[in-house]
């Protein structure tokens, strides 16, 4: 089984952590202060590492404008959570990283979801966004890069984002977890106003692990821009060879990603024999070759599948194959 | 200042983790396969290791028994979420942990209160917790080794505790997370039929950190019982210590503890010139004796103060003759 589903860089051990994560951690460890309880928004000299890490020309950052938590998932629970009362609703990109849904359900929040446009790289459609607000709109959820479509805004677009959230008194949500993997325009939003419910959301469990954020300062110096090129330059590897080898196939239509780890790929299932939808093509992927990807449909669309490009290049190149040749025998066309 | 405050054993660096626990994350952090995601309810080895070490006679315990979560807070956390819906109550021990509060504070659960006896070792008076139960009532939380208490119940009474819960109907949230400082009685309740829910709730945010699961195993099985022995034998020696010199003191009445790592002080304010309350107390003490210890007003009773035991020997002593010296100066009598 080839697995290019989940998004985990280290499944196949070609994108381990570096050496210099090892390295912090192993005398983190070893540190008597490293151990016991840290306030629960994060250890000073781990969040002063972090606002280090983000401040730019423009954008003075200090220790206690972060708190750190528990994966982003925590992240945005607390956001989610700080924003919006049950009954209130929240707009998600769609398509979007399922687990947005997840949170708001958990918290009776109402999910209204705003259209990408897969046309045009999966630019948020604005006027259909416009549409979806109402009065009880609390904020708006935008994913840069983006989880399922590697999709990376340009300024001019995110620019256009901020003006509409503006004109409606909305704050954004940025999730923009895989920015640090390339240089681009960000919205970066903190909002002051909030973060007194952060902290308080922050005391109720305990904070990312404190050897963890002991590490943390030396593994955001010390890791050299090398590490994350190499990983930079695999993932693109991977990215042209599906998209120049899949986009001669009738029937599928890759769309080139810009940052993330993933790209989808339309499917337009009338060149098909028998594939019904993108849930019955991932099915048949795994039963006749396998190979297994998402179907889109878990992020909201259907007729597309999401490939994971953080395979090693022999694995991504297989797939490819196999993608090829299950689609030449299950084609309409004789 | 000497702090007596926060229960954190790790703050005068007198009660470290174990040798074998830092061996374990360093070899833990070299492996391959201790990175990246791992279900959120746990690595199926952690959960093993845990399983094993809790399994008893009478109890024999899965892997898929247990689920991992981000300390103890985030446990409680989802079974709270997990049992009661909004406008529903749960009852919580009075004296008790402050954070049974914020957590049903922010799920928008009632939090109604059962009291502890201070002269039976602070069991829990079964009249009052009968007589609080209603029909919004959807479970029972019972701290045992308690904080701020530091009472173990004994098997009779937690048998008392069971009949009284079956009797109602209702399930027992058993904070048991300082058991396995002692060989105790325990209430040790998992029901299966809520499993479904906390599995789904812990998929919300990410689980515990992946490297620190990966070492369990080794933690739990190569940590020698001298290590607890000897972090025992210093409570205890601070426990007896506390306990001689504060009882002869006029308007002070230590409760021994049995377990965690609390002591309880009870304050007659009539005894004391200027003594308003255990807050006053507390202010003073600070002020007057560069000496912290938590006023009992915060878990929910007023006049004791809570005196944590983990803290060196001699910085006990010293913190016990600053309350003598303290209590001299303050006192009622000529």
């Amino acid at each position: 089984m080839i697995s290019l589903s989940i998004g985990d860089p280290t499944h196949y051990k070609n994108m381990l952590p570096p050496i210099e994560a090892e390295e912090a951690v192993t005398e983190a460890v070893q540190k008597p202060t490293s151990h016991g309880y840290v306030p629960s928004f994060g250890l000073e000299a781990a969040r002063q590492a972090v606002a280090e890490l983000w401040t730019k020309p423009n954008c003075q950052l200090k220790f206690d404008d972060i708190i750190l938590t528990s994966g982003c998932s925590h992240a945005l629970e607390m956001c989610i959570n700080c924003l919006a009362n049950p009954g209130d609703n929240i707009l998600l990109p769609r398509p979007g990283f399922s687990l947005y849904v997840t949170l708001c359900k958990s918290l009776n929040i109402e999910t209204r979801f705003y259209d990408l446009i897969p046309d045009k790289c999966w630019e948020v459609d604005l006027d259909h966004l416009q549409s979806m607000i109402n009065e009880k709109t609390k904020a708006i959820l935008i994913n840069n890069p983006s989880n399922p479509c590697g999709a990376v805004y340009g300024k001019e677009h995110l620019c256009s984002i901020i003006d509409l959230c503006e004109k409606n008194c909305l704050p954004i949500i940025a999730d923009e977890i895989y920015a640090d993997m390339f240089e681009l325009a960000l919205l970066f939003v903190f909002l002051d106003a909030i973060k007194p419910g952060l902290l308080d959301l922050s005391s109720r469990i305990l904070g990312p692990n404190s050897i963890i954020q002991a590490a943390l300062p030396y593994i955001l110096t010390q890791t050299p821009q090398s590490y994350f090129d190499e990983i930079i330059t695999q993932i693109q590897m991977n990215a042209q060879f599906c998209y120049e080898t899949l986009s001669s196939v009738p029937g599928l239509k890759p769309i080139m990603p810009s940052g993330a780890m993933y790209m989808l790929i339309g499917i337009d299932v009338t060149a098909f024999r028998d594939i019904e939808s993108d849930t019955d093509l991932f099915k048949k992927l795994i039963d006749e070759e396998s190979l297994s990807c998402l179907p889109a449909s878990v992020f909201g669309i259907s007729n597309y599948i999401r490939l994971v490009l953080t395979a090693p290049f022999e694995k991504t190149q297989e797939a490819c194959m196999r993608i090829v040749e299950f689609c030449e025998r299950h084609t309409n066309t004789i």
